[in-house]
């Protein structure tokens, strides 16, 4: 972060901010091993609610994501994000995303911090971070504001993590949480720093 | 199940029925790899709050646990449970608990179901189930009722999980949710059957 303050001090800008809008299951998986997020998107008596989604991106200038979630996202119609995606992958970079989505979705193999000065650089201040193992790099590089996280009650066995390794205790501090007919928790946590 | 059930109709006894009670980090950890819970025991302003557990056990005939909780509640003085203590460990069952704990805590080697039909001819009706592998063995079995579970706002990044593989996804409904002065959000679930 020294080296990006530095930069974010010359060019006169401020640091852009991260932040995590994201479902689990109650073991802690966003979705099964293949990706599949059936289980989130038919759990019962949660279509039509309103989880704070749009209230959350209304205020995001763009996403930065993985190459599992941007895939997914993919095998969707039509195209789920009204917001500029950046997605970081050393695979993709270097290549053109499908014609539909020119000018929506860009390519870089960058670390956390070089992501968020080139987003920076490109007028973004608040930033959805988005894909298991790309939170998990953000929340290692202190790139983490808050977090919205909504528990599902169901328990997958295996899946992909929300969370993983880190270098020491990331410690939070709890803001609200609130809990829907559904059965669905969502808790919405600040970073320490 | 099955086997049981016809031992329980046979004796005109009720199976007794599991519950769980515990503490997690955010991403999912009882404690760290090394049985380290100071996280938690210290967590800022937890001491002295009163998180529903004397309620709880109130209600609760005895406890099942596994040898690494029960080692790890052995090194407390004094002993903290004050309800018997059956400890699941093929290692531990021959031989006798400290001297101290006569009477209270006894080692058995026995199933999920062995282990609630044991305790039920000797008139338990609510069982505490308490250790991460003792409490993934039960909810395999499908014996456990129902889960308090409290969410510590701390990722660890590693550490024993409570959670575990599973044959199949476990549905569970979503009962209440609290949230304490100090970051903690409990949740109870029941386990759908």
């Amino acid at each position: 972060m020294r080296r990006n303050g530095i930069i974010y001090t010359m060019y006169n800008m401020s640091a852009p901010t991260g932040h995590v809008f994201i479902a689990t299951s109650l073991d802690g998986f966003i979705a099964r091993r293949d990706g599949d997020i059936e289980w989130l998107v038919s759990f019962p008596g949660t279509q039509g609610v309103d989880h704070g989604y749009d209230a959350f991106i209304a205020d995001i200038d763009g996403l930065i994501t993985g190459r599992g979630t941007y895939e997914k996202v993919l095998t969707m119609e039509p195209w789920y994000y009204n917001r500029p995606v950046v997605v970081l992958s050393r695979q993709l970079a270097g290549t053109e995303p499908p014609e539909r989505l020119r000018g929506k979705v860009v390519f870089r193999d960058e670390t956390p911090e070089e992501a968020m000065a080139h987003v920076a650089a490109e007028g973004w201040r608040r930033v959805y971070v988005d894909g298991g193992q790309v939170i998990q790099a953000f929340l290692r590089a202190g790139l983490i504001e808050d977090m919205v996280v909504t528990q599902v009650p169901i328990l997958l066995g295996d899946g992909l993590p929300l969370f993983g390794r880190t270098d020491s205790d990331i410690r939070l501090t709890h803001q609200e949480t609130r809990s829907f007919a559904s059965g669905l928790v969502q808790s919405r946590f600040t970073v320490d720093r």
